[in-house]
């Protein structure tokens, strides 16, 4: 794993870590190395300037970022590094995290930031997974995998739905 | 006018500017000196940082920042001074501007962006000028003045309107 | 501090309270002087205007007005001063207050409204220092420090973050 | 007519008047006296606080008031009289006047506005002739017959429809 | 009070009682007669029809009827009477109401409601007691005694709040 | 075709016509024989009772209605019948069309009305020819080549565009 | 029963299953025989095609399909079906299931689905209903008692009324 | 060229392809190979399944896909892929695209799409290219350059705006 590009993962505060924290553990679960870095785009300018601006030559393949309300963090990350950006809008004050989402989905041409769902921590860390496996093919096989066993629960939760069904209608 | 501060007036994108102009125009009518500059948050990011970072020890008392989309401008600017930043979203893309405005003014506590509404340019400028007026008494002058020709707009309209319903009624 | 022009918050109902609080004590953090009133644009209409009315003369230099719903106090406020206005809208009743943001921000042209984001009361108390600080450099150089803190603030939470993360991913 | 109680028609600003025209073309339908001013909540706040103040002892029964963006005006006069006040968001800035209607229609507990559709002024007018109606019989028994023509003008349409169909489809 | 015209209140559904109640209590309040039915304008449409075709001649003078989600019964009254109608969009399905006060206020031209704000159950009731003060000048007195009552309360409020904030702050 | 069930399509004012249109033609090219009418649930509302209430007995499947704004058409139809009501609604005030979809489709229990998307008017004939396909075996048939010709469009389509890309891009 | 066609309820995931629930028991109540599944438009993505392209054969007159967030599954079924398909949105993500009620009804033409109210399980059992009752007779009675049934609770719902407000107003 | 992966541009309707040709220049100008498909989710779902199954053994890196209202195919191609999926909102029926946005962005966990913002098909190709990028260093280098011509581009608008404001204000 030790050669492999790794995650950076940064949360705008130490508040959007309850979300953030089913990213780390996919990236884990595919056995994908990363750093967590709570940096804000506000009160840490410079730091996330830092951040983003070394990313690259520091060995990260993707940056995961998170942030709520004006979130800024991940079009701020995104104007200082070419790797690609992943949102992560975290659900927190207007209209149950829509400010969020348009804050950062909404980016100019020429500075993109892959956005998934408000509060889709999971699919940010899918999705770093995704782009990695492009160069890593263990890791496609891994997406293979994890795509197969989704089917798999799907399928048990409808087993299982015909018994409730059963019994309660 | 040479030594009263100045205002640092900042758009996104040089499609920004017909907007604007009725910013400046504003200022120029209250003889306060202004800079304009087209500086983007994710295109041109040092230079924002750098812009914002100097403009106190520049001679600047306010920075007016425009931006459409995802418009992180404003904000950026205010990571980087702590002289009042009027944030003026630019109606592009979604929704007439829903898009700008939630993305300047959802600012998180520590760094407050006072924002005026959507394509708002004669009330950013108004607004640098009214603070501008808290240290220079003949702002304050001509901001009451301007006040007072406001109403008598009012009533002259209002007179025209007499004229008009007794034709088209 | 005598010497100082106040801030003058005004809140449209006493349930505002809880919110407008964190403004009045960032404003107490920054050892500048105010005065809280609760006073209606639609039931105490003429305090209302008198209080706006009478703000300058009075010594203030920055209005901070909190409202909620079809939020009418700041923009009715700022009809009677040429002073800034600050406007904090309140979450209360449509989509988290999306009703009271564009009740505040929407103002026409000639009368500006400083807008903050919904339920940023920090932020509607510092954006009133942040405007007193043009005047008084001493609130200017506490700006920088409390910049300064929040950045401190920040690297001691990824410090904690990095435990957290070794504990629970 | 003279004795009948007058309906204060209030636009906020003259270009209003293209959409509140409606209104008044309704009234003098219903042969209902009127006065139409151009008044602003804003840039004419006193002027706003007497004519509502004194619109009841000036034998108005009803006042209408036409308003857009951040539109303040039913609300403030409102505040200053008894008399219904009917409320005419007008369709301005943001998204068709969503703006407009929010602040129209979301008055707080005490200060109601009887708020119609945005840029409805057939409506507005229509609602100020029903509540004189109330007093004034002669106006009912014309309601009846306004809402007859109504739905002949729909049958007549109907019919017509049937010719379009029989040739177009 | 036997001779005043009535208020006739009809809800959708009793699951609507408990915002209706302060609108029933308003106009008790002012002494005004009223009769409080659930109609559903999809359920029981005849009689949605009878009881307002019947509305003028069995005594009302003002109707308010409260509906949630797709809120047709202010609508549907109203196509059958020409008294004024009152409609209360009640907080039920989504975001907080925003369907209600759509299906209740963007009524087409010919048949307006008179719309409050969302819940805006005690201004429902004053809107109706406004419009009947037109004929009953007893009513116009307690109004003004009412907007009296609601400063010296806010005046109250704020007495207290200095109490507060000096404990607090 | 006479003794196929037929499909009633009604529309609340003439305006809509050129939206219904298409739906009129797509039961045109079914072969599926209509009935179409203006008639508004507002200003001719006995009439819309009646012919609802008396559509299955005049030999109707189903009935389609278009509305905008407060469109109360589909849901006030929906109240006096059991057929399936296809809601249409037009893109008309506010947010392109946003009023007339949530007045549509947020019915409350017990009066379902099957809405389509805005100006989906080909959708709303093909989905009263979906219903009537239950009973009648050709229109099956033929919504399977309809949606076999659309897989054949889509790939002529295709083609074309490499034609349009090799010359453009 | 046997002989009549069934209806196939499709659950996006079994967290939907709670809201489905009254779907299912409303299809019980009418003694409709119906399906239910757990099928992922994107999960299980062969077995919806599955499922919606032998719908027809195996005898199902109706697909119901129940799904949150980003809601393909009710679109991606019809893809593969000339079955109707009623589609209920799930409260899930933004503003109330907002986002699950635009993916939902706003189809291309060609693919309608037959949309109800967020959460309107009992709705989209009963369209299920009325679609299969223009088939089969016994249906179309049974709706008409239960639209009188509604009627009755209504009024014991008003009976009712009077007695709390007796005693509570 | 020949050995890198290609990226596969998938677009719902031909009429997107005025939006969707900024993304294929993108392309073109990084040197990157790619195919163009008008393919629908709803209209031809099996070749959509086909397309996006055998997209990675048949050479591709990356999946950009296009779509307007509710815009389903980003969403259905990812269910049969493990590669990243970006996906581009058209704007096209309500509220300036937040109908495509929402559907696209929305996604439930395990299955992610890369959204861009509305209309943004510079973005979506570049994305792909950065997503590339992390594979073949030649697309980091080019990204590199063009990242610092767009600081080039900006500071010659900022240059040209100096002449305009000189002239204009």
């Amino acid at each position: 794993m030790m050669e492999k590009a790794k995650v950076l993962v940064i949360m705008g505060s130490d508040s959007d870590y309850p979300v953030v924290k089913d990213c780390l553990r996919t990236l884990k679960d595919f056995n994908v190395e990363f750093t967590a870095e709570v940096c804000s785009a506000h009160r840490t300018p410079e730091r996330a300037a830092e951040l983003a601006g070394s990313a690259k030559e520091s060995g990260y393949g993707v940056i995961v970022a998170a942030a709520g309300k004006a979130a800024h963090l991940p079009g701020v990350l995104a104007a200082f590094t070419t790797l690609p950006v992943v949102g992560l809008p975290i659900k927190s004050s207007l209209q149950d995290g829509m400010d969020s989402l348009l804050s950062i989905v909404q980016m100019p041409p020429g500075v993109p930031v892959a956005t998934v769902a408000v509060n889709g921590a999971v699919n940010a860390g899918l999705l770093a997974v995704q782009i990695l496996a492009l160069k890593y093919d263990e890791l496609a096989v891994r997406l293979a995998d994890y795509k197969q066993s989704m089917k798999n629960k799907v399928e048990n939760k409808n087993a299982n739905l015909q018994d409730i069904i059963n019994k309660e209608i």
